[in-house]
């Protein structure tokens, strides 16, 4: 039940919080190979090659204390389209210092350690990197303070965080999707959940917003910003045309297909959710968006356990309590065709680089027919009545 | 790659249809009781109490062949509502006689099986059996060929199927789901694929038609039927209000979603499915469905490999072949919370009866305010915009 089992933060199992997840247990299991194959089959639809990482990386990861995976996720040759071969990179990291420093020094140390991230997924050959949501600041919308966290606000444009990215985006020649809390400068300073898409030339392609805001535990988002006005843009890169739902909005299996609509064929979800809460859905819900609209999606959550200064309740109830719960990582990549990379650790920071082949998706279209018999001029028509005032819904009684 | 591992029909893997499934494996895992533990949150997302079967239930299930499991999902307790448990039940059979057997003898001996089945699942407390799709008949599309299999077509109304089950929905006091290959004999003499949904009292609450038709591999459905012009209706029967998304609508998030919005609290999948083309997505679709409505969902696939007299092809460039592949069972229920049971197995046929609370659909509704959330007047916009000629996707470029 979801109540019982909702913001538990302040009397979490201890054991979840330390458990490196499904990875892990499955490495320990002591089946023989082919019941492992067997396993990984049901459990990922089939086992993703690994990407080959030279020891440099592997040990620059290592020393600066995070992990780095790497798989490859194949097409079929094609005789009038080349592979269209893309390393995309999802990067899930704690925040650095206690969430009672200086604001702008939490900022810069999560931009000093991002960076390094940064660097070696581009190295490991990453031509597309996702950071988390509201990745250079604590999630504190659990509070409900307004002071000193909308001072993490800036400007999507010109703020120190798009200007840092913007720096390693034409350093390395990558596209990066910086998720951030926006202050709307020039139209009332108004509070925003962003996405800015930052191309491989540093330049700004443009930005996108949060379309559906939680108002569930300890997500107080509402109290901050609203539901985005923008609609569903895509953004031609360099490497493929991409969008981004942020977070709540993977909850909403409309807001994926519209983005898919639109001509996504990556669809990144910035995340930020807690174990007790949403783990139950993780793997499910972006691996059904990338079956049912026919396009790679990379799932991206925060990792660690973040403390407050100030005790705050969680409507459920329990007593107040300083942090957040635990951010349980598990970040991974799904494709069109259902199958899923293994995760990144549900307790350490992490860079997944998964190289995917854009025509798979043409291909698993083609081959499902999934858009060809989705009837959407009978769901446009049914929507529209249900909103409606007065709908009456079809039911049928005995007679 | 879709294609790659689609129609694999006449070179699947033997192991795979030998595997039980993914319930056996983690059973012979030989982790600590704390890891299995771990495990079963990951993949479930909680573990579901067991449904407690006398003995005798289980001496007959496994005298007659067939495996049954029980499992409970509750909700919390409520002031102004009384919990309302229901026991729904998946059944997933094969075939008894051979394809090349006369026509009514093929369905006299199905009967004959099934009606075995829902006497263990009635006995065990199912109030509402759903089985599997075209469930008197071998899954015969993948043949074209017309005769004799559109003999297995028979009215919804008065057929043989609908006859047998309504003396035993009456017999038992329960509500039987249908799936049948349906010739509407007032109208053309058309065929459809439909679910007849029988009263407890031995009536018919009426029938629901299959909204999407798959045009893949061996799924050559759309050469017999088209696609359903009922809409979605919800049918209301004495232990709760259901609807039937048959097969492939299960690929189609805003099927599910309109039997949700029409007031569905369980919604049935009814389905015959095959390894090496559908495995990877049968764990998500109906479990996010589940989530994402706020509803609960019961997947039923049926089992067994179905060998048919004429050799046909695959459209998949492979030598021709007698046989469909391999049906993998796993059916299973999932909850609102976005827990799920166990799957039936992999190679067997079985019984599911899960005892569900509906109160948990509301209360999971109220806690995560998906639908509160989901600004559906946008996406009835969005989509009837889509729908028009010259629709422009909103695609941003770097200027």
């Amino acid at each position: 039940m979801e109540k019982q089992e909702n913001n538990s933060n302040n009397s979490e199992n201890e054991e979840n919080n330390n458990s490196e997840g499904l990875e892990a247990l499955l490495n320990n299991a002591k089946w023989t190979d082919s019941q492992l194959e067997e396993v990984i089959r049901l459990i990922y639809g089939k086992r993703c090659p690994q990407l080959s990482l030279s020891n440099d990386l592997l040990e620059a990861s290592m020393g600066s204390g995070f992990e780095i995976k790497g798989f490859q996720i194949k097409a079929l040759e094609e005789q009038c389209r080349r592979p269209r071969n893309v390393r995309v990179a999802a990067i899930q990291n704690k925040i650095v210092l206690p969430t009672s420093a200086p604001i702008i020094q939490q900022r810069e140390a999560i931009h000093q350690r991002v960076g390094i991230m940064i660097d070696i997924a581009a190295r490991a050959g990453a031509q597309i990197i996702c950071l988390q949501e509201a990745w250079p600041m604590p999630f504190a919308f659990c509070t409900r303070e307004r002071l000193p966290w909308t001072e993490f606000a800036e400007s999507a444009e010109d703020g120190p965080s798009t200007k840092f990215l913007s720096s390693l985006a034409k350093k390395h020649g990558i596209v990066i999707v910086s998720p951030i809390l926006e202050r709307e400068e020039n139209k009332d300073g108004l509070i925003w959940n962003t996405a800015v898409i930052i191309s491989h030339t540093g330049t700004i392609i443009g930005k996108t917003r949060k379309n559906h805001i939680p108002r569930v535990g300890d997500f107080n988002e509402s109290t901050y910003y609203m539901e985005s006005l923008l609609g569903h843009p895509v953004f031609e890169t360099a490497f493929g045309k991409i969008a981004v739902n942020i977070c709540y909005g993977r909850h909403h299996p409309q807001n994926w297909l519209m983005y898919a609509l639109n001509g996504a064929e990556i669809i990144f979800n910035p995340s930020a959710t807690i174990s007790g809460l949403s783990e139950a859905l993780w793997p499910i819900e972006a691996r059904n968006a990338a079956i049912a609209n026919s396009v790679f999606t990379v799932a991206i959550n925060r990792v660690g356990t973040e403390t407050f200064p100030n005790e705050f309740t969680s409507g459920n109830g329990k007593p107040a309590h300083k942090d957040f719960g635990h951010f349980y990582g598990s970040s991974y990549v799904a494709a069109p065709d259902g199958s899923r990379t293994p995760g990144l650790p549900r307790n350490k920071e992490g860079v997944l680089v998964v190289e995917i082949d854009l025509n798979l998706c043409r291909q698993t279209q083609d081959s499902w027919g999934f858009k060809m018999t989705q009837r959407l001029e009978l769901y446009a028509q049914s929507l529209t009545n249900y909103t409606k005032p007065g709908y009456k819904p079809q039911i049928v009684k005995e007679k």
